[in-house]
């Protein structure tokens, strides 16, 4: 990926693995979800900071993944990770798996950007101009 | 047991199993969580309910699991549950695991009864006598 | 879905819900795989089954799910489950995620027809006629 | 714990906690097992490397914890990890868990060793002594 800005490891373990001694898939959609949580902790922020300094929360509305190659018990998988605005209420998350350099797969998240009200409603809306620039840091 | 108060089953699933063909073991206590959850739906309650009726929530304080012999994908697990109060405060759910009649292991779970202030923070109570005997049916 | 194969159905527990009271959202995908086995089951096949049949194994190549509305420990999710070929090679499950008659998501899961050869390698093959409609039930 | 062998850390994912923001608690006997899969792998061990080298699968017997505290997404675990013998023909896990210092809780897991026969099943036998010493280095 071009606009990768962040990147984290993940090992597997043995309980991420089916009969089959590969990674059972549903994990790898964990993996995508820590990975979010994890920039969003590199970046300074946290879902609960997000809801107080931006009153927003971030629901998921679509998760993708193709697999390319397995991934077994003990491999390490680079995940990197990049960020871009999708429309303009929701922005997209892309995730590259590889493990020592071999392409495993690759995915995406997009998320809403929703701001909560006073009666604990969520409403759409544009995704904060700030919020973004954390995620993607200019060149 | 002799005090079963409720049963339940669970298939065990693709994803459930490792490498070795048999159930990872953590899943086992996501089992014994999932039935106490349906024993209590079983009885018209929920967490939520609890909370609302009782003003109650019962946070875990000790898990346990013997395994006796493995269970594979496809087996069904026939879970057997049995409620007892443990000293004034907690109360501890029993689980006893079978498949096709094969004993598969046994566990349990203590669980304290705590009190929800008007502050929002718990502190421990005797276990509710009304609560209980909704769980421990009387002979 | 017009060509619904299956349904069945999955009770959101506890456990499957996050700080925001909804469902973590990989759970999802674990309840999409669970329901192709249950369809394999419910036609007399298995994981292992098919690999015996068949010579084959069914590797997941894709995975995607998109997301209309939350859902909540206790909803009953119900899962219509279809097949359709995909190019020659592959074949799509589709997956359409309901609660009480509303629309909570969709998703679906590209696999691959792969037999297992003498050496154990597998390798990609057209998809077998007779797997095929046994899980695409002539109208 | 006074024989720590190992020590490892966990950081609490959004996705491990429930619905009251704490971790779900069988999260942490994954964590249990993913801190002993780590010990083997830190004295270059692995589980297809105990098979391997030793003949040898520990299958687990018994799994317990005790929970202390609460603890929350990005909170840091430290995992300190000791092993005993226990019996002749098992050996015990145990698992203290802190965060900032602070007691979390504490676990074990019991083992069985057991020897691959040349028919592939599996007996119970003497802990490996060689095994043993790798896992509870002398003083």
């Amino acid at each position: 990926m071009s606009n990768t800005a962040f990147t984290t490891q993940v090992t597997i373990e043995w309980g991420d693995c089916d009969e089959a001694g590969i990674v059972f898939y549903p994990n790898y959609f964990y993996w995508l979800d820590c990975s979010f949580q994890r920039l969003l902790r590199a970046r300074g922020l946290s879902l609960r900071e997000v809801r107080k300094r931006f009153g927003a929360v971030t629901p998921i509305t679509q998760a993708h993944a193709d697999f390319t190659a397995p991934a077994r018990y003990d491999d390490v998988l680079d995940i990197a990770v990049s960020v871009a605005l999708q429309g303009e209420r929701r922005f997209r998350v892309d995730y590259d798996f590889t493990s020592n350099g071999k392409r495993i797969g690759s995915g995406h998240e997009v998320r809403a950007f929703a701001l909560i009200g006073a009666d604990g409603t969520i409403k759409g809306a544009p995704v904060d101009a700030e919020f973004l620039s954390i995620l993607v840091p200019a060149n």
